[in-house]
């Protein structure tokens, strides 16, 4: 149960392997495992365990306990679960989410006290016989740029003349729209990307596969409550229904051509990758530690006592753990940045998507990016198999960690580079 | 008739005024002209005509032919549409682009032959019985920067010691994401947006109702096919559902503090205007026109015939127009845009919108913007009534017309400013 116990209760889209429409690999490999929870359980297998789990492979919503997972759909419809199962006979969380912040905390102690006792197991499947999708429906997608250590290492890079940071940075959460399209669920495969770099010394671009591919290690935030309001920063938090980890790959030769003077376009565009599971908000609360003064001190609309999350981070690259940070180390909190993305009056919807930014730390072990681990190339980092990395290689395949205490393990991020094409 | 007869046939979503929901303040001010589609042919008052237009206020899709507008949905239901009402019979276009170009042809077919007899009149209604909808679920948003004019005088603006075109620009499309969830439909009034500011010579931002609210003139493009794939330049229009006026509202003074490095954030996403009509592509085809060949010749993946859209564009501002200008003066064609936006592999959804950058011409009265028109503030724009502009007051109304000759005139774009609050 490491990390996925009742204090966790993370929320995930699933549909069973096996499916008419998708042969699994797992059903295929593993016959054996495949009626495990029957056999368990047999006593108690009702119609929600017959029925429900296996009825067509509809995607639906489903809870994380352990290694199985709850069908929440199928709890509803057996009344275990006091909701309407059309909240979770649903391929996103999006119809769960708008339901508004009651129903989440509502939701969530009726879980703790069933995972508690033997009425759930019914509804439980293992967690390798279903696949996971995409957990919601992404409204809109900003990403933030919250981590000083990783802004103050880019500037270095990039400028090297000149202050790292701009002027603007400790005033305000920088952030930017990315593309919601192309958000994708963890252990998507994800192709290389083509574009226009500008190879140093040259009169004009050169056009092909990239050949700077980055990670940048975030949390995500997903907005639960639609509004058309500022949101004020000490209630900005009631807003957000979950958190996730993220991986917004990067091409970084792409993006150093063209993002003057309107930012990151195709570098971003091509594919951000996400946890499967949502972890509740409410999970989360309580791992929030005191952070160091803001420096000037914030405008009032971002001012608040600084905050950050106690989540340990890591970024493995095949199977090399090649970072270990911390959200501690972010300098603007998910509050101030949900309050500044909305301070124009901007609406948000049911599904937006904020992230943090590359999440680094002061030393150089605890960088969220490759850009930044290898110094811009400059000092590749070493692999267990002997091999040495500046940025990503066709078939690299990078994992996203991350960890609040004993009892709760974010979902992973996994994704594998492929070849352009 | 004039600009919408059978050679445009745009496409929208509508509600009825009077529904239950929303008392209708035309239907209270002319309740003489509620029932005149009735009463001018009361023998073909047929099912669709009593029951659909005013059948509990639904949005459906409609086609505007003059100043009426044919229900789609009722004419589907009657045979006269030999489509599936289901595609109409919804509150946005996405299922009917999402049918495909085979089908918005056939449809255009179907309405051209139909709109020539009397067989429709009994679906129609008068223009102003009804509300116009946003007319599609935007999926994500991009704004390019594809003006030469435009891209050069805000350079000269803004860098006046350097080149005003940063090196990138001729060789792609520059543009970034803007948010999706902040498109309005034309007519809704626009809130001046808060922000932070830095005022020359001020040691901090200053915070406040933004002091330089402004719009930019722009084409907006939909698109109707899903892909996953690059999109090659010369099949890109194939993707293009139709077209829209479009206005990227800009608070500039946020913009100026906010951008660097990653461009426009708040300044653009508190609200961007589209026309409630939505031209199809194919009306527009014949509307093209050969452009000045590009300089340098652009990569092969952005190579075509240089082209530009035949379109007079006008901004009214209080009643005075402020600037007449074409989309002839583009540089970067749609097709351009959307070949580069996918070269990375970026997936596209139906109801994707992109749009052109502020569409400027080389002549003062050409600019698209009020900072062009106005200098950056040094050079106020005079208007009928005596007053001085540089930037949006509140209260101030502003109009986006475009026409192609006779035939076409596209939707306007009305937004009326609201104070900060």
């Amino acid at each position: 149960m490491s990390g996925f116990g009742p204090e966790h209760l993370p929320y995930g889209v699933f549909r069973p392997r096996g499916a008419p429409e998708r042969a699994s690999a797992a059903a295929r490999d593993a016959p054996e495992r495949a009626s495990a929870a029957a056999r368990d359980a047999p006593e108690r297998a009702s119609a929600a365990a017959r029925d429900a789990p296996r009825a067509g492979g509809a995607p639906r919503v489903g809870v994380r306990v352990g290694d199985r997972v709850l069908d929440l759909a199928a709890l509803a419809a057996e009344g275990l679960l006091n909701e309407d199962p059309a909240l979770f006979a649903r391929p996103s969380l999006n119809a769960f989410m708008a339901a508004g912040p009651e129903a989440w905390r509502r939701v969530r102690h009726e879980l703790q006290a069933l995972t508690a006792g033997p009425d759930a197991e019914p509804a439980a499947v293992a967690i390798d016989e279903i696949e996971l999708l995409l957990p919601f429906e992404v409204g809109d997608y900003v990403d933030f740029y919250s981590s000083i250590d990783h802004a103050t290492n880019v500037g270095r890079m990039f400028r090297p003349d000149a202050e790292p940071l701009l002027p603007n940075w400790r005033h305000l959460p920088v952030g930017y729209h990315g593309r919601a399209g192309t958000v994708v669920v963890s252990g998507t495969p994800i192709r290389r990307p083509q574009g226009q770099r500008s190879d140093r010394g040259a009169d004009a671009p050169a056009f092909g596969p990239s050949t700077r591919l980055d990670i940048e290690l975030e949390l995500g935030f997903v907005v639960g409550v639609a509004g058309s309001q500022p949101v004020p920063v000490d209630r900005a938090l009631d807003r957000v229904f979950g958190v996730v980890l993220l991986n917004d790959w990067s091409a970084r030769d792409l993006q150093a051509w063209e993002y003057r003077p309107l930012g990151p376009f195709l570098a971003k565009s091509f594919a951000t990758s996400i946890s499967a599971w949502v972890t509740p908000l409410d999970a989360l609360l309580d791992r929030r530690v005191p952070a160091p003064a803001q420096d000037p001190e914030p405008l009032p609309y971002l001012r608040e006592d600084p905050w950050a999350f106690d989540l340990d981070l890591e970024v493995e690259l095949n199977g090399t753990t090649i970072a270990r940070t911390s959200a501690r180390h972010l300098y603007w909190s998910a509050a101030q940045q949900l309050a500044h993305m909305t301070v124009n009056g901007a609406a948000t919807r049911v599904g937006d998507l904020f992230a943090t930014g590359t999440i680094s730390g002061p030393e150089r072990g605890q960088r969220g990016s490759l850009l930044e681990l290898s110094w811009g190339g400059s000092d590749p980092i070493a692999l267990r198999d002997g091999s040495t990395r500046s940025f990503l290689q066709d078939g690299d395949e990078v994992v996203l960690r991350g960890r609040a205490g004993e009892a709760i393990a974010l979902g992973e991020v996994r994704g594998r580079i492929e070849p352009a094409g």
